[in-house]
């Protein structure tokens, strides 16, 4: 339909054997792909099916590049709080470059160690749009919010235990922030959120 | 801090006092002022404060224009299920036009009645951002993001009753959309939806 | 009691021997028989226990047709959203078709792809029933409420991840749908929409 | 759309100058009309616009019927279980009436005092469909669907206090019923299971 | 404390080695000895600490009886729903009856097969106390509790899918309860209704 | 049903005619009469009924008593925790009472003052049931279940804020206490305890 | 008890009889008073009582002051995020300064003009414990609780609309704090988090 | 930043390999290091990387000392209600002792067996401030509360099952409380109450 477009797979509950069968069929096309939440062992049995795959061990995710790359001038700032949300972040920066975004990595400068992200903000004000990547509290898409005049997606994760309840607390605190200028997706969606800047990235 | 921008008041849970008070010292600059939640008693209480004070009934804003309208020449889609989403949507208009989008309403084309939804989506499409505003199951922005290729503001609202269990229906419904591209905000935020419409239309 | 009736086993929890125990006692009797929740390696256990056994595997369900089939004239239609959906989908078919009914199945046209849903809206809406099993925000059965003038029985299924919470996002949508018509059996349950659909279509 | 069939106008939370307006509205037309969710106060409000106008006090339901009703031969039981939930039941039976169905009211026959719902077993029976009311542990409709063949939709309610949160407790004890055949719209939601009785008693 | 008393141990969460030394220590004693929640393999671990041991499979529960029983005179019922609900109830029985109690087995009798339990009533009618065992909708006890008139302890199980949400469903259903007489322990808590009962029946 | 026993009436949601209705009724009949959850104004209202009317202002009953009390020779604790929880326990205290049970109550024993508990543990010990009301933490039923050994009914109050979340609090509290010997009933159903204590103390 | 101490009373649900009598009875002793959750009519009421009687208006709180204050040498500091959360940090502040404490109050420095909380981070982190107040995503204990090195209570406020669902966000938000040495107390609870403040800030 | 200060590491969801790392990285420093959330075998995998680490196998953490400890004059008492609660407990204490705090400990003197909490009472009533670690209905930091006139911190435990749903009754319970002085960190939070009551204790 969006021809052109990236061939995007879902790979949480496929086989492996239904993944080879899916990729197989859309190599033969033109697009780029992107294949998400996919196991490092999957990954190795579908491997041969192209010189051009890559597999994005933190991200867990597959890309096949078959169109050279015509990145963006401006940029996506993905912003994460800490080491456990690297996972979403890396799905959504993977995401943001096949769809041909430049993306700009700013890991670990979350509320606790709040100075890092003041070291960090003038880069962080000049791209275009703003993923942040929280777990637990949830509290640095409001942070990034106040201090930046640029759309910010949250990324809720369910990093985290008890009162954390499976990214309950992240998702409650980022849907009420105080910030204005703050959208959400589903916890764990770094997919969702790398497409959404790419699409806001752009306008 | 942001110089030219529109001062926002939240009117929910201040006395007439405190509105009147806050507005009083607001209009001596230079800014145009929107307060939201504002009740019909509460916003005669403070109309003789300057003779451009407007009251938006069924957004249940105020808004005072002193600097004249330069609207983009882009627009924003709000888009509607039902009746009952009016005000929250109508928050959002509102919001986006005092700070100076162009702002086009679609209203009544939930999925209960989706050939209205078909028969605006030609204009829909040539907007730049769209809000979508649900109650009860909250469809609608899956069904939007499904067919519009352009960021998609989901805002949940509060109407309905029994399993709607104040807005989680349709809050839960949009964060778990299988559309890409959507993105919510807390639920009955027009304004939210509306002042992160007006800072992407204008990126 | 009701004579004539398959014989229904919930396999779920029920340890290899006490399937087999079940089975056999009930094979001596006339009717034929419905396991739903069987796993894999259980079928194997029990498939010397009669010729006219079968396992579908994408069903989970074992059954044994002791008597010809006497398919019904019209027929119930089985409509779903994505890939995840269809072990449960398939529990309603061969639910509905082991008691004796006419099953059309309408896969994969889900709200992201809503042409697909209109390619076959013709023939959906030859059916007396309607069946309709999403996950994730659960929308589908709203819009097939709306477009089809039938019965719908909508089977949320837990088929997501975050905010889907098990199953609750689809569910609360489907039960807060907008459109007049459609009702809700448990999280999963295909068998009960099976069930259920085909008491309807008989009667 | 659907020619011919009555129109249905959701009174709650419209505002009894809008409800009129609708109404004088609809009027014109030769279909009947059912309004739910309207209070006494509002319909007086209303009541001279038609000599046909009719409130029915219980159900809080107006209806105007134009054309000569022509029941069905076959009818849908409605069955309650205690005193509370005599509005929802209501709502059902005058949806399903003003939709030409012929209804039987079986009320107050709960699982406190069960022996009341055996003396009526053999009616129900009789019935095409049976809707069943309940609040509090919503158990009636398990029990009436393990004694009678028919499809069964059941309605939860919010009559209740402490642990039935607002009919959450009746809600989802009806989905999980052990009983096949029983299907479930949202609390309180009488139309809703009126209008689809009415549709399965059609076929 | 209270001596004479059965030393009761909660099995879940102990190790193999844990259990074996607080066994050891107790049967120094003269009491009785019962530990609930032991699986098999552990069970095995512990056998030869006593020529008295006796393993519960279904109700995963060990004794040791050091003193004859002198059984009460009077009954306690212990009322299951379905195969499911098996081991909690037999937790329940084996509780009460190394607690010295007569106990009487009424199983399966639920909802879905109403004419079993009446077929039971008169006996249960005669026991003193009433355990009610039922899982998802958890209607069991309701029923019951209308019919007889003595105490009805009610115990939801975990046992169940979907809304069921490990028990939550049966949990609200059973406080929820119309029916007067009944109270409710915790879900699968089959040791705390049968101790419960032990104590109401020697009153 | 059980003659002799006294009329319980739910006053709560039932109409002040609705009420003096069902009583005019009763009133022919021999036995006693209890209504709960009856407003002082309501009260007023049926005043005139009977001269042996009865309105208990904080425990908000209405009793009749026909028939001379003669109460059992044991008695029922009633004990509370805080003066909030006084409305439920004297719901508790008259329901018991009107079926001819004596009770001694222990008001305002909480925890947060836990010396006062044991001044009385002498007499409550001597009493053969003990019904512990208590909202907020809810953790007197398992100290008092740890102190005494007979059956403990727990009854949650509303009574707090917050993280109470309208008595969810003391509800979970109970039904997962440690102590052995305590059932829960509903959140605020002081009628509840005080009945089923009452059918306890006469077995 | 702990004599001395101030007497407390938990205004909330008692009538202004019940308060009048209980401070009648206090005033007697030489202890000072505190009385929170007052309606300022109550406060009416009862300002005859005594010369020394002060009504805090936004506290919401009655003190007696019977014994000149000796002010400890450190301070607690009493942060708010927003105007919302006025009431719950003045709660903590009177109750703070009745137990003789100083306190430093910091309002309105919450995430979204976080500029104003570093003005104040050097006084602040010249006092000796922190009580942080904060509705919506509950941000801001984070927050400190980085940039502080002193214990930190932190305490949820019921101000806001929405997935805030009473609290739930801003208290689970607190609970997942990433930053360490900071505890939660009950949504709105300011007065446990003054007494506490006190109580540490005593040692 | 807090020179001197212990380096923390959060062990839970690192592989052996970051683990190895990160810790290979901070003994060059000389700070002392407390990981927590360590599984038995990883602290094999990294025990050759210092003569002085050491692996606290009930509180799943390793501590390495480079520092001689200088214990403070003052205690802090950490006192748990049940086995299953002694983990988190643990966690409490060996990270307020790696912090150089001296920590006095008692376990297992829940609320069912009341008579040993105080049987300690006057050595807990000794220590500076007080940790109570408690699962299930989490009664125990109310009643400690009420007895002992120290700062409480509260850790609620996920140890339970049924409707202890993860730590939540524990959670609520404590939030709850009414006892003053009483504060809740995270569900199994051992070591943030371990490092606030650190923090406390060395005011
Ligand atoms: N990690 C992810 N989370 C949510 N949605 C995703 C993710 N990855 C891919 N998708 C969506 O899943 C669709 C493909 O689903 P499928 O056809 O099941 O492979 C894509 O078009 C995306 O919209
Ligand atoms: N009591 C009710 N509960 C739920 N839906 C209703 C109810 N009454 C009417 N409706 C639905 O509301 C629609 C009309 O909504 P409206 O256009 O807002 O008046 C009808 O077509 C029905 O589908
Ligand atoms: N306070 C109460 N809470 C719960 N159930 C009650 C209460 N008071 C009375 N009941 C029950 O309500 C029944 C009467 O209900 P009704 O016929 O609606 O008046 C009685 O038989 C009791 O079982
Ligand atoms: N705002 C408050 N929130 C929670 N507890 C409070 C509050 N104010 C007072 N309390 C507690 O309530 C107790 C007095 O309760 P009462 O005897 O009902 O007046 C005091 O000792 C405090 O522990
Ligand atoms: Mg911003
Ligand atoms: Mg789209
Ligand atoms: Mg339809
Ligand atoms: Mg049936
Ligand atoms: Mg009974
Ligand atoms: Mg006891
Ligand atoms: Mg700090
Ligand atoms: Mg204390």
């Amino acid at each position: 339909i969006r021809t052109g477009y990236p061939e995007v797979i879902f790979g949480q509950g496929k086989t492996p054997e239904q993944l080879r069968e899916i990729i197989s069929f859309m190599i033969s096309k033109e697009s780029n792909i992107l294949a998400t939440r996919v196991d490092p062992e999957v990954s190795g049995y579908v491997s041969d099916l192209s010189p051009d795959i890559q597999y994005h061990k933190l991200a867990r995710c597959l890309t096949i590049r078959k169109k050279p790359a015509e990145k963006t001038a401006e940029s996506i700032a993905v912003v994460t709080a800490g080491t456990g949300d690297l996972p979403v972040a890396e799905e959504a920066c993977v995401t943001a470059e096949i769809f041909d975004n430049r993306v700009e990595r700013f890991f670990d400068v979350g509320v606790a160690g709040v100075h890092r992200l003041y070291d960090n903000l003038d880069d962080i004000r000049k791209c275009r749009v703003v993923v942040v990547v929280a777990g637990m509290e949830g509290a640095l898409p409001s942070l990034v919010g106040g201090l930046v005049d640029k759309p910010v997606i949250a990324v809720p994760t369910s990093i985290g235990y008890g009162a954390n309840f499976s990214g309950l607390s992240a998702l409650l605190g980022m849907l009420t922030s105080c910030a204005a200028g703050v959208s959400v997706v589903n916890i764990d969606n770094g997919f969702g959120a790398g497409y959404l800047a790419g699409m806001i990235n752009k306008l």
